[in-house]
C-alpha cells in the first residue's frame, strides 16, 4: 500500500526538509529514558534466592584474589574480611551489608550541559557509545588502528547524536599517542568537543587521579564533593581476582565521589563455568566485593553494578555474542541488581562480525534487544561495537546509533489511555474503510509509530532509482554528513585555557613509553 | 582469547567434519519446541480485559462484513448472529462462547513421516519458513519473478533444515504457471519433495478443496475424519471483513476437520487506528469471528488464532517492520490467545529492505526475538522475507535458519539444577584459573552454547584469509550446497501414481487463464 503521489518532485523535497528536521531535533531529545514497560524475569525469586546463597558460598570459601594492591587487602580486613596472603575472604553478607547500607539506588550524573545530566538507576536509561577498540572500521579504509582523530569522530558523533545520551569513555584506544598520554587527550576531547557526560580513565590510578583532576578545572573542586561529575570503569579479573589497575582506578573514583562502573567480564567456560546460572552466581560474586570495596572506600560512593557476558566457541575459544545463552544471563543479573538496589549497566549492539553486513545486525539486535527489555540502566556499548569489540566501526555506528533510538518507544510500553484504545475512532469507521483519513489517525499521526533514519522503506523500484545503496553504504554517507555539519559547544574560554594549561604541564612530566 | 591451535589443518578438516555432523544431525532434530521460558507479558490482566470488551463492543456494534457469500450470512444467522445485509453483528460475548466450547487448546498436525509431526499450542512451537512472496532474490540473480522452480527449492531448503518443523505453504508464488493451477503443482511438491507437514490452497474455496483431496490421497479418506493433515491460512481483509475467498476455503477446510490459521492483517494507520491497543482490539474482533465461524461449521475442527501486525510510514504509507510498536501488539495478542485459549500464530523474521544487508538483519532479528519471547506457537515468516513479504531470499532464508536455530536454547530458559549452577566447580575452581579445563567444562561443552552454522567468530585475520566473506555470502555457498546435497524422502509410488493422475485429470479441467 503506498499513498498516491502526483508531484514526487514536491514529495520527495518535502520528505528531505523533514528529515532534516528530524536531525535536528537532536538538541530537543530527553536526556535519558524513563522506563513503563515492566522488565522481564527468567527465572522465580527462589532460583534468585538460589544465586545470591551461592554467590555468597563463593566469596566466603573461594574469595576474592587481589594482585599486588596490599592497600585494597588492608582495606578488606578493616571492614571484616578475612585476608590471608593475597586472598580475602568475606564472611556471609558481608559486601551486601555494606552496599545496602550506602550505595544509592539512583544518582545524577552531572554534564558540562546540565541539560544533558543523566539520571542512572531505575526506572531509567541511558545509552552510551561502545568503548574501548583499539581497531576502526569503515567502508572507505576497511580496518586499521584507531588514532585521536577517530576518537574525536565518535565524540562529536556522540555529542550529535539524539539517541545516545551519554558521551561513552574510551570509544576507542588513540593508538597513535603514548599509552602514558592517552587519558589526557581522551579526557580533553570529551570536555571540550561535546558536553555529554562522560567516563575518564582507569588504566592506571594515576590517570584516574589525573581524569579526576581535569574534571575539577570544568566543575569546580568542590562540586565534586557534593555532585557526581565523571565514571570509572573497573572490570574485575575474572574469576574471583581484581587487579592494582582496575580497583587502584576504583579507589581513586571513589574517594573523590565519583561514579564507579563494577564489571565482572565472564566468557563463559574460560573465565566461569559454561552455565548461565554458575556465569550469574560468579558475577555477582565479583561485582559484590567490588561495589563493598567503593563503598568501604566512602559510604555513599555512587556505584553501578555491570555484566559482561559472552558464550565462547568451545572449537576455537573465539567469544561469541547475539547467541542466547548471554541473554539469559543478563536477565538474571538485571534482576539481581534490582534485588540488591543499585543501577544495572550493561549493554549493547554486540557481534563478532568483522564488517556491518547481516551476522553483525542480527548478532547486535538480539543482544540489544535483550537490553531494552531486561531494564538496563546504563546501557555500554550501544553503538559501534565490531569483532568482538576489538573494533568500533563508523558505519555500525550510525546504524546502531539509529536503531537504538526505538528504545523510547519500546519501553514506554503500551498506552491503555482512551487515546490508545481508540474505541471510538473503530466505532466510527465503518468496515473495510481505512484510517489514514480518520480524526484519530490525524491527531495520532507524528508520533504514532518510531521511524528510522537510516532504513529504506521505499518500494524496490524507487530504492533501485535511488541508487541500490545498502543500509552501510547509506550510514557511510550518513557519518560524513553528520562530521560535516559539527559544530562545537561553547566553553569556557578560560576553563578551556586552564586545561590546556594543565594538560600540557601534565604530559610533559609523562614519560612517552610508559605502557 | 584463542585455544593454541598446534596442527591448523587437522584442526581445519576436524571442524569441517563437526560442521558436515552438525549438519547432518538434521534428521535427528527435535519435530517441534517446547517452551520452559514464561512468555513476556506487557499489560495487565485489567489491561487484556478492557481490549477483550472493546473487542466484544465492535463485533456488537460495528459488525462484520461479509463480501459476495450469503451462505456464510446465513451460518452466521443460523448461530445467533444479528444479520443485517451483508453486515453480521455478534451479541456480546457469542463468538468466544463459540470458540471455548469446542475450539482445542493443543492439536497435533499430522506429516507424511510420523516423526514430523508437530503439536500446535502451549508450550510449544513450530518454526515455519516465509510465505507468500511473488519475487525471488539471490546474489546471482537479483530479484526475479518466482518460479515453480524456485518453489520446489524453498520446499527442498525447509525439508534439509533442522530448524524449520513445519513445510509452510505459498512459500514463493510460481508465476510461471497458471493462477488457476498453481495450487496443484504446489501441494503435490510440498507432498513429493518433503515429508513435513504442509498447507493447501487458500485462494478460492474449489481450490482449498482440491487441496483437501489431495491430501486424502495420501493419508486416506478416513484419516481426515480424526486427524489433521493440512492448514489453510485464512486472512481477513481489515478492517472488520471477511471476504468470500477467504472465508470459503476456511469453510472448506473446517468442514473436513482441517486447520484453519486465521488472521487479520494490520497495517496500523491503514487498517486500524495507529495505536498498539486499537490494533489489538481489532485484530482479536475480527479474529473472533473467523474463530468463530469454523467452529460453527464443524464445532472442533482445529483453529490457530493469527494476528500480522506492522506499523506504517505516516509519509509514504509503505509498511514498517522491526519497529517497536508491532511487537508490542504482538505480546498483547499473544496474551490474549492464552486468555482464549487457542494456539497462537504470529511471526517471524519481517523487514523491509530489499537486501540482505544491515536493515534486513536488525529488523527481522527485532521482530523474531519479540516472536521468541511472547510465546508464540505456529510462527509464520521465520525463513526468507524481504522487501515487506514482496521477495523471499535464498540468502536470507538460510541466514534466518540459521539464526532461528537459537530459539530451542532461548526458551528453555535458565538451567537450575545442580549442574546448571555448577557451585561446585566454581568452588573447586582457584581465583584467575580458567575453566577451560575443568571437569564440569569438559562434562558439558558439546551443548553449552547454541552456535551458529553461519556465522564467522574467528579473528579478522583468519576470516580474512577465507576470504572476507561477508554473511550473504557465505549463505550463498550454504543454499547451492544444500540443493546439490538434496536427497528425496521416499513415498509410496501408488500413492505417488494416483497423485499425478489426479492432478493431470484435475488441471486439465481448469482453465489456464482463470484468475
Amino acid at each position: 500500500m503506498t499513498v498516491s503521489d502526483p508531484q514526487p518532485h514536491a514529495v520527495r523535497r518535502g520528505r528531505e526538509s523533514r528529515q532534516a528536521a528530524r536531525l535536528a531535533r537532536s538538541f530537543e531529545s530527553e536526556p535519558y529514558l524513563t522506563r513503563l514497560l515492566a522488565p522481564v524475569e527468567v527465572i522465580s525469586a527462589e532460583g534468585l534466592e538460589t544465586i545470591e546463597h551461592h554467590a555468597d558460598t563463593l566469596l566466603e570459601q573461594v574469595g576474592i584474589e587481589i594482585g599486588n594492591y596490599p592497600e585494597a587487602l588492608e582495606i578488606f580486613r578493616g571492614a571484616g574480611a578475612d585476608v590471608t596472603g593475597s586472598r580475602v575472604r568475606f564472611p556471609r553478607g558481608m559486601c551486601r551489608a555494606l552496599i545496602t547500607a550506602s550505595a544509592p539506588r539512583t544518582f545524577t550524573q552531572r554534564a558540562r550541559n546540565p541539560k544533558r545530566n543523566v539520571v542512572i538507576g531505575d526506572p531509567y536509561m541511558v545509552l552510551v557509545p561502545s568503548y574501548g577498540s583499539p581497531f576502526i572500521h569503515n567502508l572507505d579504509d576497511g580496518r586499521r588502528y584507531a588514532t585521536i582523530e577517530d576518537f574525536r569522530n565518535f565524540v562529536k558523533l556522540t555529542y550529535m547524536s539524539r539517541t545516545l545520551h551519554h558521551g561513552g569513555g574510551t570509544l576507542c584506544e588513540p593508538v597513535d599517542l603514548p599509552v602514558s598520554q592517552r587519558h589526557l587527550e581522551m579526557v580533553y576531547s570529551h570536555i571540550r568537543y561535546t558536553d555529554k557526560a562522560f567516563m575518564g580513565s582507569v588504566t592506571h590510578p594515576t590517570r584516574a587521579q589525573d581524569s579526576i583532576d581535569m574534571a575539577k578545572i570544568v566543575f569546580g573542586s568542590d562540586a565534586l564533593e557534593s555532585e557526581h561529575v565523571i565514571m570509572g570503569l573497573a572490570n574485575a579479573n575474572s574469576p574471583m581476582s581484581w587487579d592494582f589497575n582496575m580497583l587502584g582506578s576504583a579507589k581513586v573514583y571513589a574517594e573523590n565521589n565519583q561514579i564507579v562502573l563494577v564489571t565482572p567480564f565472564i566468557l563463559g567456560g574460560a573465565m566461569a563455568p559454561v552455565t548461565v546460572a554458575a556465569s550469574a552466581t560468579q558475577t555477582l560474586a565479583e561485582a559484590l566485593a567490588g561495589m563493598a570495596f567503593c563503598q568501604i572506600v566512602r559510604p555513599g560512593a555512587p556505584v553501578i553494578f555491570g555484566s559482561f557476558a559472552s558464550s565462547m566457541s568451545m572449537q576455537s575459544g573465539a567469544p561469541t555474542f547475539g547467541t542466547p545463552e548471554p541473554q539469559l544471563v543478563l536477565f538474571v543479573m538485571a534482576a539481581l541488581a534490582r534485588r540488591l538496589g543499585v543501577p544495572f549497566r550493561s549493554g549493547g549492539n554486540f557481534t563478532a562480525s568483522k564488517v556491518p553486513d547481516y551476522q553483525a545486525a542480527y548478532e547486535s539486535a538480539v543482544s540489544f534487544m535483550a537490553t531494552v527489555m531486561a531494564g538496563v540502566n546504563f546501557n555500554l556499548h550501544t553503538a559501534g561495537w565490531l569483532e568482538g569489540g576489538l573494533s568500533i566501526g563508523y558505519e555500525k555506528f550510525m546504524l546502531d546509533e539509529d536503531q537504538a533510538s526505538m528504545t523510547s518507544a519500546y519501553i514506554r510500553g503500551v498506552d491503555l489511555s482512551d487515546n490508545g484504545l481508540a474505541l471510538d475512532a473503530m466505532l466510527e469507521n465503518g468496515p473495510g474503510q481505512h484510517f489514514l483519513g480518520s480524526p484519530h489517525t490525524l491527531a495520532n499521526f507524528e508520533n504514532a509509530f518510531w521511524r528510522s533514519n537510516l532504513s529504506d522503506n521505499n518500494s524496490f523500484e524507487q530504492w533501485t532509482s535511488d541508487g541500490a545503496r545498502d543500509a552501510a553504504v547509506r550510514a557511510n554517507a550518513r557519518w560524513k554528513q553528520q562530521l560535516a555539519a559539527y559544530e562545537a559547544p561553547p566553553i569556557d574560554a578560560a576553563i578551556d585555557e586552564e586545561l590546556q594549561t594543565w594538560t600540557t604541564q601534565r604530559r610533559a612530566n609523562l614519560p612517552v613509553s610508559d605502557a
